[in-house]
């Protein structure tokens, strides 16, 4: 991979993400044992740096740096003012002293990621900032569908519901098109930020011609837009862009970054449908994220094969 | 043990409390070490899932776990709005995907743990739900007294105080009666659930007679229903109901779960007194909740023995 | 050294803070290794017990306690009733019957420090204790100022700000002075307490004369005493105690504990400069840190040495 950071998935040629989602398939082989737990990153530091709150997400990262045996260092300061302007520089600072191999962010501005990379020597990943980006989600999402279909290229992708306000769909319509996916975008038409055309995706204000897709994936709807100036009303968003039974035609795949809300973007009926891959996606998650942490910490090189070889091989008493 | 879960005592036979009580037995050798560590769980993850604020039980069953040497990843979601229902259902399917040995659940919603129990192939632990029960309390309790009595048969009981909102309590009585000790519940006939002797017990509402008790088990006078509308008074309470010195005759024991409310339940003076086992049972804790552990995860069967003589033998170089 | 627990700079002799500033020397050779950490107290437990908020501190102390292999538990119970009086007795009953090592606990109460290592047979490191103290930051900040003067006999230090209320002031002045240094605070009459003098320090109500000062330690302005009846307003404040590039001499060196609040008691330019040790005094704590917990846990003693040049041998595999 080309530089010390994943601030953004315009970062990533389509080469880096299929060095990452590979390395990701042998860590799915480390995660279906007993013992799922390689040495790679023993004695090294993770911080995590939450200033947003999330289960999923940063215990998937915490999982991860864990499962490479590095220490992990959690700090949560919802609500805090320290993330803005010259207090979130100063955190860094104060937390670069301590040499963390990597230290994960999520912040609620949007390029916070991009400052933190640029103000510390570590390896900074952006676990979601604002509106900005969210690269690994986009990436678990890359692996569970190449997983599920094998390959990615032509397949057509239709992301549905509050584009403007997701990081999610931002990161998405990137690494979808870069592999080599088509994607289109569908949304109320105050949901769908003006000029989204030049990430590489089409547009659509309403539903009709989704049976053409292979893959419909559901976004969040935001508990703070339900009630705001951007839909008329929950009723008539669900009535024209919900996904049920009858909209999720055979043979589509369903995703969604979740948590899902039931009887909004999404039926129950479909969540838990055999076309639904969110499960999968959670799963995805953690070998998703110890590839990026392993790719990014490791450094690459000629040499990865082997000691990665020698850190998975199974059955002999590692020191981790 | 005959199932994956720990969700109520009536899970548990006999034979299956003596062998938890044993192994943990055996767990108090580790923890006087210096080196207080098992390998057994190691790249194993637990989950710790607290729904409500916990000092002990939860930094309890993290010790446990990590002197384990399990990865334990602890979410904490007070006051969240995520335990309910569906969303429940979610959050044990995104735990789920991180296939851990065991998800740790206490909750304010009686049955949460059942549900997760259901929902989730990992092996659940109720470490407390609603008014509904708490089984490695009672654990521990049991624990705690055998070793200081020896022998439980006929050992006679009073459980003081709240017994309507107490999951201790509850499962205090399926547990020491399934010892064999004879178990009476005291309190204000409003605080006294409706056919509890359906439990295996007595029921009084007065103080008297309570010299015959073996054991006086005093439960915690929850804060929200100081000035509800089930006692007249804190200090009508106290008068009818504290145990204090006089009320605690020589030889008798005294239980409590933690934490104590000094002047409500329990006079200051009895509190630090030697016949207060109060700091055991918490002392009792890790131990149990170890057994627990690893009762439920190693599945037992006939080489347990010996696994369990080469994970905690001493002097040697663990890579725990 | 002499006690089982650090609560007062005024426990450590000089030869105790040059055996911890030796022993912090030889961790920061670990620290800028791969693996950052050493065995020493694998399988022992420590407790951070924190009753106020704190990002650099807690993560300091964690990363310090896993750095040295210790199984760690965070307790964090801001806003919580239970750091009073009897409440504190109980939570560290509770906590001692895990047995740790260590127990590490910030309060907002002065002497809260003190009077749990009274109750407690764990190692008791006071994180700071209200306006009493804070010594392992005053040991952090000399070990800083060691590192790059060499030697502290008769260097000048000028603390300057709200001295009255600040843990950090009065620790630094017993170390320092301790350390031959010679120590004036200097901030507005209101914010300087009475007797101060009797730590062994001068004051000066004004900066006037601060020039002869070889270190200049600027104490970070609270936020709650900025609209206090303490100072007229902060403008006043800044104009006459700010240290911005006029004030601050070249070969002066300047020090803060941070968090600082630029444009208040430092202004932006010189908390960037390279005569500022801030991030330094950062990066000091985990090392710092690391050596009190090794010599308060492993008792020193005549074979400390080799113990430790076995514990911190790089290049072959510890199980750590």
């Amino acid at each position: 991979m080309r530089g010390k950071d994943l601030v953004s998935v315009d970062d990533l040629s389509r080469a880096d993400i299929e060095l990452i989602l590979d390395r990701a398939e042998s860590f799915a082989e480390v995660s279906v044992r007993e013992i799922k737990k390689v040495p790679t990153l023993r004695g090294r530091t993770i911080v995590n740096l939450f200033y947003e709150a999330s289960t999923r997400t940063s215990s998937s990262f915490e999982l991860a740096a864990k499962r490479l045996s590095a220490d992990v260092v959690n700090i949560k300061s919802v609500g805090s003012s320290v993330d803005k302007g010259e207090s979130l520089k100063d955190t860094v600072q104060t937390l670069s002293a301590y040499d963390p191999a990597a230290i994960v962010i999520r912040s609620p501005h949007a390029g916070a990621a991009g400052l933190v990379a640029r103000w510390s020597a570590a390896s900074v990943i952006n676990a979601g900032d604002g509106k900005h980006e969210h690269p690994t989600q986009a990436l678990l999402d890359v692996y569970t569908l190449r997983r599920r279909l094998g390959a990615l290229e032509g397949v057509k992708i239709w992301i549905v519901g509050d584009v403007l306000h997701s990081r999610v769909a931002r990161s998405g319509v990137l690494a979808f098109s870069r592999m080599g996916c088509s994607v289109t975008v569908c949304g109320p038409p105050t949901l769908i930020p003006r000029g989204v055309e030049a990430l590489g995706c089409d547009v659509r204000w309403s539903l009709e011609g989704i049976e053409e897709a292979n893959v419909i994936y559901a976004l969040r709807m935001q508990n703070e837009r339900m009630t705001g100036s951007f839909v008329p009303s929950l009723r008539e968003y669900a009535a024209r862009y919900q996904i049920d039974g009858r909209r999720l035609a055979p043979g589509q795949l369903l995703m969604h970054p979740g948590p899902v809300n039931r009887g909004v973007e999404l039926a129950g009926e479909v969540v838990d449908s055999p076309q639904a891959l969110i499960v999968q996606q959670v799963e995805s998650g953690v070998v998703v994220r110890m590839a990026v942490l392993y790719e990014l910490l490791t450094g690459g090189g000629p040499d990865t094969g082997s000691r990665f070889a020698r850190d998975t091989a199974a059955g002999e008493p590692q020191p981790a």
